[in-house]
């Protein structure tokens, strides 16, 4: 038995009980995994429509454009979901870090033996 | 002024309301996303402990180790955590298809116009 949802060509995401999905964005050069954040429909709309990626702020209750404010707007190449359509998957091109440190990803440290480490000098 | 939780060695994570932390998987050697989870503290635990991704299943209320029925377990190279310590990211060597579906990794579609294409014969 096929689930419409896994299996079919119509997008149906599943939204939490907040109206919201998450989505991660990678490098599409790189592959490294630059940050993850929520979309509600709208946010989402957009992202298709514009091309560029547009997340909801839970701490701010907001619609926001990534980058909008410095500039580092991240270029969407490829939007994926997955099989039960509750996760999105950003492939795009970076106009500067993603991280609001200022760093490249916002995964610039490893766990190793229940502490933090840099992950490397430029992460 | 720093966020010791941003710029600290300590591993503090943000668990949300229900107790859980996403976690995204992906493939060591190829880049490419695997899968979108949820992990409870003693997920992360059973994570770091034994080196194969254990996640909470939202929807059976229960721990599970990825692979524990099927074999395909992810063995996790590194585990990276985000600036606010709310996010993870399992760097993995999948001994099998991370998808229920078969598929090798959950996020085979892509959005397209509106609806949803299959990102490649093998995806």
């Amino acid at each position: 038995m096929t689930d419409p949802r896994e299996e079919g060509r119509s997008l149906t995401p599943r939204y939490d009980r907040d109206g919201l999905i998450t989505a991660v964005a990678s490098d599409a050069e790189t592959g490294e995994l630059l940050m993850l954040a929520h979309m509600n429909a709208e946010a989402l709309a957009l992202t298709l429509e514009t091309g560029t990626a547009h997340f909801w702020s839970r701490s701010r209750q907001r619609l926001w454009q990534k980058g909008e404010t410095s500039g580092h707007i991240l270029h969407v190449e490829d939007v994926r979901i997955d099989c039960d359509q509750d996760a999105l998957w950003l492939i795009v091109r970076p106009a500067g870090p993603a991280c609001h440190t200022g760093r490249r990803s916002c995964f610039y440290r490893r766990i190793v033996n229940g502490a933090l480490e840099p992950v490397d000098a430029h992460g």
